[in-house]
Protein backbone atom coordinates (compact mmCIF):
# COMPACT_ATOMS: atom_id res chain seq x y z
CA UNK A 1 0.00 0.00 0.00
CA UNK A 2 1.76 3.39 -0.92
CA UNK A 3 2.56 5.57 2.01
CA UNK A 4 0.25 8.49 0.73
CA UNK A 5 0.10 10.08 3.94
CA UNK A 6 3.92 10.26 5.20
CA UNK A 7 4.78 10.91 1.52
CA UNK A 8 4.06 14.07 -0.30
CA UNK A 9 4.53 12.46 -4.14
CA UNK A 10 2.29 10.57 -6.12
CA UNK A 11 0.02 13.43 -6.66
CA UNK A 12 -1.06 14.87 -9.78
CA UNK A 13 2.16 16.59 -11.14
CA UNK A 14 2.16 20.75 -10.14
CA UNK A 15 0.29 23.37 -12.24
CA UNK A 16 2.02 26.47 -12.88
CA UNK A 17 1.83 30.14 -13.59
CA UNK A 18 4.78 32.07 -15.51
CA UNK A 19 5.32 35.17 -14.38
CA UNK A 20 4.67 37.40 -17.02
CA UNK A 21 0.95 36.32 -16.69
CA UNK A 22 0.76 36.96 -13.12
CA UNK A 23 -1.27 40.21 -12.43
CA UNK A 24 0.46 42.86 -9.65
CA UNK A 25 -2.66 42.41 -7.39
CA UNK A 26 -2.25 38.47 -7.38
CA UNK A 27 1.22 38.77 -6.72
CA UNK A 28 1.00 40.79 -3.62
CA UNK A 29 -1.71 38.78 -2.02
CA UNK A 30 0.53 35.62 -2.97
CA UNK A 31 3.18 37.54 -0.71
CA UNK A 32 1.18 39.71 2.34
CA UNK A 33 0.65 36.51 4.19
CA UNK A 34 3.06 35.56 7.17
CA UNK A 35 3.43 31.89 6.75
CA UNK A 36 3.88 32.89 2.66
CA UNK A 37 6.28 35.32 3.01
CA UNK A 38 8.23 32.54 5.32
CA UNK A 39 8.19 29.92 2.77
CA UNK A 40 9.51 32.57 0.71
CA UNK A 41 12.75 33.73 2.63
CA UNK A 42 13.41 29.91 3.59
CA UNK A 43 13.45 29.21 -0.29
CA UNK A 44 15.51 31.81 -1.12
CA UNK A 45 18.08 30.87 1.59
CA UNK A 46 18.85 27.24 -0.05
CA UNK A 47 19.71 25.88 -3.07
CA UNK A 48 17.15 25.07 -5.87
CA UNK A 49 15.48 21.65 -5.43
CA UNK A 50 16.63 20.87 -2.48
CA UNK A 51 13.64 21.99 -0.31
CA UNK A 52 10.60 19.30 0.10
CA UNK A 53 7.54 21.22 1.28
CA UNK A 54 7.50 18.95 4.63
CA UNK A 55 10.87 21.01 5.10
CA UNK A 56 10.01 23.93 6.15
CA UNK A 57 9.15 25.37 9.56
CA UNK A 58 6.07 27.06 9.47
CA UNK A 59 2.69 26.28 11.71
CA UNK A 60 0.07 24.47 9.25
CA UNK A 61 -1.69 21.18 8.93
CA UNK A 62 -0.60 19.80 5.65
CA UNK A 63 -3.60 20.76 3.68
CA UNK A 64 -3.02 24.13 4.67
CA UNK A 65 1.00 23.98 3.29
CA UNK A 66 -0.38 22.41 0.17
CA UNK A 67 -2.73 25.87 -0.81
CA UNK A 68 0.09 28.02 0.24
CA UNK A 69 2.51 26.65 -1.94
CA UNK A 70 -0.77 26.30 -4.73
CA UNK A 71 -0.72 30.30 -3.94
CA UNK A 72 2.92 30.75 -4.76
CA UNK A 73 2.75 28.65 -7.38
CA UNK A 74 -0.41 30.54 -9.12
CA UNK A 75 1.85 33.90 -8.27
CA UNK A 76 4.56 32.58 -10.07
CA UNK A 77 6.40 32.53 -7.74
CA UNK A 78 7.53 28.65 -6.75
CA UNK A 79 8.33 25.77 -9.29
CA UNK A 80 7.68 22.11 -7.99
CA UNK A 81 8.45 19.09 -9.22
CA UNK A 82 8.52 15.55 -8.46
CA UNK A 83 11.31 13.22 -6.74
CA UNK A 84 10.29 9.75 -6.04
CA UNK A 85 8.16 10.29 -3.06
CA UNK A 86 8.96 14.26 -1.97
CA UNK A 87 7.94 17.24 -3.79
CA UNK A 88 11.09 19.88 -3.94
CA UNK A 89 10.75 23.43 -4.72
CA UNK A 90 12.88 26.19 -6.05
CA UNK A 91 12.25 29.82 -5.92
CA UNK A 92 11.58 31.45 -9.53
CA UNK A 93 14.15 33.94 -8.78
CA UNK A 94 14.77 35.83 -11.89
CA UNK A 95 11.60 35.17 -13.66
CA UNK A 96 9.61 36.68 -10.57
CA UNK A 97 12.37 39.40 -10.80
CA UNK A 98 11.59 40.52 -14.42
CA UNK A 99 8.37 40.44 -14.05
CA UNK A 100 8.12 42.70 -10.05
CA UNK A 101 11.57 44.20 -10.34
CA UNK A 102 12.46 44.97 -6.69
CA UNK A 103 9.64 43.07 -5.04
CA UNK A 104 11.57 40.20 -4.34
CA UNK A 105 14.31 42.26 -2.49
CA UNK A 106 12.03 44.26 -0.32
CA UNK A 107 10.89 40.66 1.30
CA UNK A 108 13.91 39.40 1.50
CA UNK A 109 15.44 42.72 2.64
CA UNK A 110 12.94 42.69 5.71
CA UNK A 111 13.78 39.40 7.24
CA UNK A 112 13.01 38.98 10.28
CA UNK A 113 11.38 42.54 10.55
CA UNK A 114 7.78 41.63 10.10
CA UNK A 115 7.16 41.37 13.84
CA UNK A 116 10.04 43.68 15.44
CA UNK A 117 8.90 46.57 13.84
CA UNK B 1 -28.38 70.05 13.27
CA UNK B 2 -25.07 69.23 11.70
CA UNK B 3 -24.85 67.00 8.41
CA UNK B 4 -23.13 64.59 10.04
CA UNK B 5 -24.59 61.70 6.97
CA UNK B 6 -23.67 63.75 3.83
CA UNK B 7 -20.25 65.47 5.20
CA UNK B 8 -17.32 63.10 5.93
CA UNK B 9 -15.89 66.42 8.13
CA UNK B 10 -16.00 66.72 11.82
CA UNK B 11 -15.06 63.73 13.71
CA UNK B 12 -11.97 63.05 15.12
CA UNK B 13 -8.76 63.55 13.37
CA UNK B 14 -6.91 60.55 11.96
CA UNK B 15 -4.47 59.16 13.62
CA UNK B 16 -1.07 58.00 11.15
CA UNK B 17 1.44 55.46 11.17
CA UNK B 18 4.91 56.38 9.96
CA UNK B 19 5.94 54.49 7.04
CA UNK B 20 9.32 53.67 9.47
CA UNK B 21 7.33 51.80 11.77
CA UNK B 22 5.42 49.82 9.28
CA UNK B 23 6.54 46.18 8.77
CA UNK B 24 7.04 44.64 4.81
CA UNK B 25 3.41 42.12 5.79
CA UNK B 26 1.51 45.32 6.68
CA UNK B 27 2.66 46.94 3.84
CA UNK B 28 1.98 44.45 1.17
CA UNK B 29 -1.49 43.42 3.14
CA UNK B 30 -2.42 46.88 2.46
CA UNK B 31 -1.92 47.12 -1.06
CA UNK B 32 -2.72 43.60 -2.11
CA UNK B 33 -6.80 44.56 -2.07
CA UNK B 34 -8.23 45.52 -5.49
CA UNK B 35 -10.35 48.64 -3.71
CA UNK B 36 -6.94 50.40 -2.42
CA UNK B 37 -5.00 49.73 -4.84
CA UNK B 38 -7.73 51.98 -6.86
CA UNK B 39 -7.72 54.48 -4.35
CA UNK B 40 -3.38 54.41 -4.38
CA UNK B 41 -3.64 54.69 -7.91
CA UNK B 42 -6.20 57.42 -7.93
CA UNK B 43 -4.20 59.62 -5.13
CA UNK B 44 -1.05 59.24 -7.18
CA UNK B 45 -2.45 60.89 -10.07
CA UNK B 46 -3.96 63.89 -7.93
CA UNK B 47 -2.49 66.70 -6.66
CA UNK B 48 -1.71 66.24 -2.78
CA UNK B 49 -4.65 67.50 -0.59
CA UNK B 50 -7.34 67.78 -3.48
CA UNK B 51 -8.87 64.36 -3.25
CA UNK B 52 -11.89 63.90 -0.58
CA UNK B 53 -12.60 60.13 0.70
CA UNK B 54 -15.91 60.49 -1.46
CA UNK B 55 -14.41 61.83 -4.76
CA UNK B 56 -13.11 58.15 -5.39
CA UNK B 57 -14.89 55.80 -7.86
CA UNK B 58 -14.64 52.80 -5.77
CA UNK B 59 -17.83 50.38 -5.05
CA UNK B 60 -17.85 49.99 -1.27
CA UNK B 61 -19.95 51.78 0.82
CA UNK B 62 -19.26 54.55 3.07
CA UNK B 63 -18.12 52.48 6.41
CA UNK B 64 -15.78 50.35 4.02
CA UNK B 65 -14.40 52.91 2.81
CA UNK B 66 -13.76 54.39 5.79
CA UNK B 67 -11.60 51.15 6.58
CA UNK B 68 -10.00 51.13 3.48
CA UNK B 69 -8.20 54.48 4.04
CA UNK B 70 -7.59 53.13 7.82
CA UNK B 71 -5.93 50.79 6.77
CA UNK B 72 -4.08 52.94 3.96
CA UNK B 73 -3.16 55.20 6.88
CA UNK B 74 -1.69 52.48 8.50
CA UNK B 75 0.88 51.40 6.09
CA UNK B 76 1.84 54.93 5.98
CA UNK B 77 0.31 55.36 2.08
CA UNK B 78 -2.15 57.85 3.19
CA UNK B 79 -2.20 61.20 5.01
CA UNK B 80 -5.36 62.76 5.86
CA UNK B 81 -6.73 65.78 7.24
CA UNK B 82 -10.26 67.41 7.62
CA UNK B 83 -10.46 70.49 5.87
CA UNK B 84 -13.95 71.99 6.61
CA UNK B 85 -16.76 69.18 6.21
CA UNK B 86 -14.33 67.67 3.60
CA UNK B 87 -11.56 64.56 5.02
CA UNK B 88 -8.83 65.41 2.27
CA UNK B 89 -5.95 62.77 1.20
CA UNK B 90 -2.02 62.88 0.23
CA UNK B 91 -0.49 60.01 -0.92
CA UNK B 92 3.20 59.42 1.36
CA UNK B 93 5.15 59.18 -1.63
CA UNK B 94 8.41 59.90 -1.16
CA UNK B 95 7.99 58.99 2.47
CA UNK B 96 6.65 55.30 1.50
CA UNK B 97 9.53 55.17 -1.01
CA UNK B 98 12.16 55.99 1.27
CA UNK B 99 11.13 52.71 3.74
CA UNK B 100 9.68 50.04 0.57
CA UNK B 101 12.05 51.34 -2.26
CA UNK B 102 10.14 50.72 -5.41
CA UNK B 103 6.93 49.15 -4.07
CA UNK B 104 4.61 52.05 -5.26
CA UNK B 105 6.46 51.91 -8.73
CA UNK B 106 5.14 48.42 -8.99
CA UNK B 107 1.12 49.41 -7.91
CA UNK B 108 1.46 52.38 -10.21
CA UNK B 109 3.36 51.01 -13.56
CA UNK B 110 0.88 48.07 -13.76
CA UNK B 111 -2.10 50.49 -14.08
CA UNK B 112 -5.26 48.81 -15.59
CA UNK B 113 -3.20 45.69 -15.76
CA UNK B 114 -4.89 43.55 -12.88
CA UNK B 115 -7.44 42.47 -14.95
CA UNK B 116 -6.15 42.49 -18.45
CA UNK B 117 -3.32 39.93 -17.55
Amino acid sequence: MPNQVAGAGHRAAPVHTDPEDVSVLTALSAVSDPVRLTLIRELAGSADWTRSCGSFDVPVGKAALSHHFSVLRGAGLVEQRDEGPKRVNRLRREEFEKRFPGLLALLLRDEGAVDAE
